[in-house]
């Protein structure tokens, strides 16, 4: 399948990372769990930071919620702190429990002090209610599913659209899901910035291409009852202020796509660092971060912009088109993208 | 038992209400499930805001994250739209999915056309880390006893101290739990506004009483990894960001019994009012509100302080005695009291 | 001159109000004042809310910033209380003071109680630097430039491009300055939300037009050390929280140009309502107010998002080039239009 | 004169610093301007954090605005940036303007890149309004008497209570103005927090002391137009986050004095580090900073909290009663405090 920009769909200048995709970031690793029945297309999205103990090794995070009609788990914790405790799991409104369940359950596996000599675990849960392909009634995610999503991370390549938390998910009247892409920062010895998408959000007919076309589904326009999931990684050191602020600018990578981040969408957007991660229990009363210059920071915050409206190109360029529980479907981009070619 | 009025405890001068209760504030209704069993000594506590369907006519309301250390539940999309959906749920740390399952079922079985042909519904579920006294990793909290506590809630007196989400809670050292507090507002006809706090925060010997002792119990300070979820209520019109301006008053309350809002402790006020809820699904393109004066708002920001510092002051006059998981007892502040009468 | 829509740079489809403008909100006047002189190229805009005394029939308001890198006066108020107490005054940066005495004084002139038996008056200045242009240092701006602002305001059409505040500032390696648009609500009886920016944002190279072209002047691009402040009026009735996250929308409008908030850019969006104004001092201990049901409100971020994004359009239109202190040129981008047609 | 802790009024048991004071952390200065003349008690004081250029080594810096109802300047961009750019100046709310002068031509002189080649200076200026004692409609702060207070600045011990800025303010129905206090933090090889406020804040009767006295000074209680600033500083390495979640906790030390941060209320809490600063222009693309670990920020929470309650004790115990400009008498805490000896 092509990607977006395969088809030319390419949002500005800036370099992308070897493989255009979070797992750029080096240690970053993803995996899907796929869930499929009788009326169901769903799954699980994990993204584990790095390779150790997460909890005892927490990156540095800052969460912006751009428009908060959703139902995450987490973040009010992560907000206070700036730091990331378990993985994040992608899924759908209903499977936030069953994805809390196995986060917890695995970091009290690992760390038995949890709840007992030391604080509980904060674990990251992220969801878009994929109502309109998937039976979400059924209530189909269960910590089982949880846990193969974070077995199946792995750190190189990985799928794209109709994947893992993606499976039913659409945006601007096109079927979509998960997407990513990165921009390389010519910063110090050269880092990354990435963005990984869960795209469920926009009016059919609201979407804008980069080149300016604004692709049409052969769908009635509806109230926007979706919502979008920004992740952002990079291996930059960023203090605690500097990683909010690129979070806020996944924002506008989302309004280049054409959205306005309506009133029924839970749109929100995590961002962490890999750098100078905090050791928990802590081995010493003072460590030191690294911090990058205000004076690069606009480098950062256009790769931020960038990475994420390329990233939500990707979901919807690499998606399958998908019947939705009303009977109609939801085509792919490509599809318009064929049909509508640039003459 | 004595309430911390009987005993003399009385923050300041304005006149309470008839019961010096949530339950003061006309058809607010307050339930509790106890749960009891070997290790177990938690419990669920329900505030309903009126007696109709929550989700079809819903309370306006705020939230202010004193200190985001907490895994409460609804919070984001409650800051965001500034309503409630659901009847609001106290319980333990790990309780909270149990009751979730339980709102979410309710509402659905009320409005089928919810994550229909209509969003999703947002369950309200705050909590506190009961695991000094309760064996919390049990995980004893079912949807069945959220059930209970919604089923049992009523509108005239309801227990205070070591009931429902306070069965196992305990506050500057000594037991606690749930507690309540109301006062007069003479404004137009009159109305009146109430606190109801689960209170599980404090270390040992910071408590200050409004005499200015402070009580030490016989307990070594440890590092503070309660919480304190503060509920206050009015039938006072007020807007969005009155609302918010008086949640944050809570934290005046707070402060005043010697917390410095802990690291650890999840500290949230939330704040709704029973005046004008919002109808759903609307019934009119535009409604009239009404609201207070901002002339009138010291009277209503003196009240949030003192009924949120009374209210703790009632978990901790009406709870009894307690042996922790560490065999230790949590003694009753009128204990204390006894000993240490006022000459 | 032609308009942004003369020239075919139309956003999308709703319906601009009949003259397309800040003043199609009914009561809203705006007026300029132009200071030129050897060096000079600067001046000030107001935006008058109605025609009474603003200090005593408050306009209920929100503010967000974007990127808080600039030096307006009066926001923390407003985003306390949530309503605007004089008219808005827009400048330069180092006219600030200025603008503010003259609302202090104009004010106090009105209501001799002010900062006496009343408490004072928060004046709400909002600026850019226009420093490439205009010799900011001198220091030209003074209060009575201020007054003559106010008192040009009419209801009317107004000038837009390199006028007032708007006369030395630039956007996007083009001239620029102050700009307006408006959008049709078809809600209740009919409605109309305008927005009216001054623009000084932007790297040369950044901008995107609504056809999807990347119009690149004749300049280097630069570090962003601009800014720009969008005000949005509406007669519609909003509440408190609805004003915010209609504010917020504009940030979607700004960054459908290009614009990704740059690090040294201070990006503020005010929005005001004209419906149920705060009486002062109150006639009443509660009010009722009107608010939209938020079923509506994605129509209204639609058009908060469209007015601001052709707003910036028309400033970037209807501005003359001019030479800039190091003595190059700032093109107007009519001239890129037409050396580079749509084929 | 007596300190709160010579009148005994020690809230609790931190130690303070040598001084028991702002000057206690290393390198800060605090200088005052008193202006005196008909009908004038008012003036200026100046917190300057270290001896260098503050333009070229910043300190990080946060901002905690618990009741948004002032008119302090510089507040956004340090919000938003995390750091001071120039010494923190404090007068009347009408002295604003003029302090702002100072510093940006102060800044101006020892970087004449600023505005031209560099971005403008970021000026920061709190103010509470004195009226009840000065006639500040009389606009007696004039720039040189902002630079009068810079350059009185000193290392060692300053007078407290009608001095500078304090010179014309009240608290609780007494007489008011600067006071301060600090801790020691028993963190690595030591460390110090400190307090300074200028207290203006209060009704008469609502003062509590630490031992639960309630002083009521022969005023009538009136709507509280005053406020409060909190200016703390630390040499500890401090994170965003937690510089904010310190400044935070300078609420806590005014709610137990018996504060619910009134409506018409200006109170505001900066908090900076003088560890690490950061130094402009950049001379790495990434720097490295100190962080406190979070498993003792409790114990600088509890600092904030103390020295902020005892700074306002200071500035009570240590002003002389004034008239007021109603003729009547603001008295001195001192004198209830004789009146009203602990039996």
């Amino acid at each position: 399948m092509k990607t977006a920009r395969d088809w030319g769909l390419v949002p500005t200048g800036m370099t992308p990372g070897a493989m255009n995709a979070m797992t750029d970031v080096p240690g970053i690793r993803v995996g899907h769990c796929d869930i499929r029945g009788p009326g169901l297309m769903t799954g699980v999205t994990a993204i584990v930071p790095h390779g150790k103990d997460i909890f005892r090794l927490r990156p540095r995070a800052a969460v912006e919620v751009i428009n908060g009609f959703g139902k995450s788990t987490g973040l009010m914790q992560l907000a206070e702190l700036g730091m990331i405790e378990t993985p994040i799991l992608l899924t759908n409104t209903f499977g936030v429990a069953a994805c809390t369940e196995t986060l917890i359950r695995r970091a009290i596996a690992d760390n038995p002090q949890i709840g007992r000599d030391w604080s509980t675990v904060n674990a990251l849960v992220c969801e878009c209610n994929d109502g309109q392909i998937n039976d979400i009634q059924a209530l189909a995610v269960t910590p089982d599913h949880a846990g193969a999503a974070l077995d199946a991370a792995l750190d190189g390549r990985f799928m794209q659209g109709s994947r893992g938390a993606g499976s039913g998910m659409t945006a601007f009247g096109f079927k979509a899901g998960i997407g990513t892409a990165s921009r390389c920062l010519q910063i110090g010895g050269g880092h990354v910035l990435a963005a990984l998408v869960l795209a469920n959000f926009g009016n059919a007919g609201d979407l804008i291409l980069p080149d300016g076309r604004r692709p049409r589904p052969a769908r009635r326009a509806e109230a926007e009852r979706g919502s979008v999931i920004v992740v952002m990684a990079t291996d930059l050191p960023l203090g605690d202020r500097q990683l909010q602020r690129v979070a806020r600018r996944g924002a506008a990578g989302l309004a280049r796509l054409g959205a306005f981040w309506g009133h029924g969408s839970g749109d929100i957007v995590l961002c962490f660092t890999t750098a100078d991660p905090v050791v928990f229990p802590a081995d010493a009363d003072v460590v030191t971060q690294g911090r990058l210059s205000d004076e690069h920071i606009d480098l950062v915050f256009r790769a931020a912009a960038e990475a994420t409206q390329e990233a939500v190109l990707n979901a919807l360029c690499l998606a399958e088109p998908a019947q939705g529980r009303d009977g109609r479907i939801f085509p792919a981009l490509p599809d318009w993208l064929k049909q509508n070619p640039l003459s």
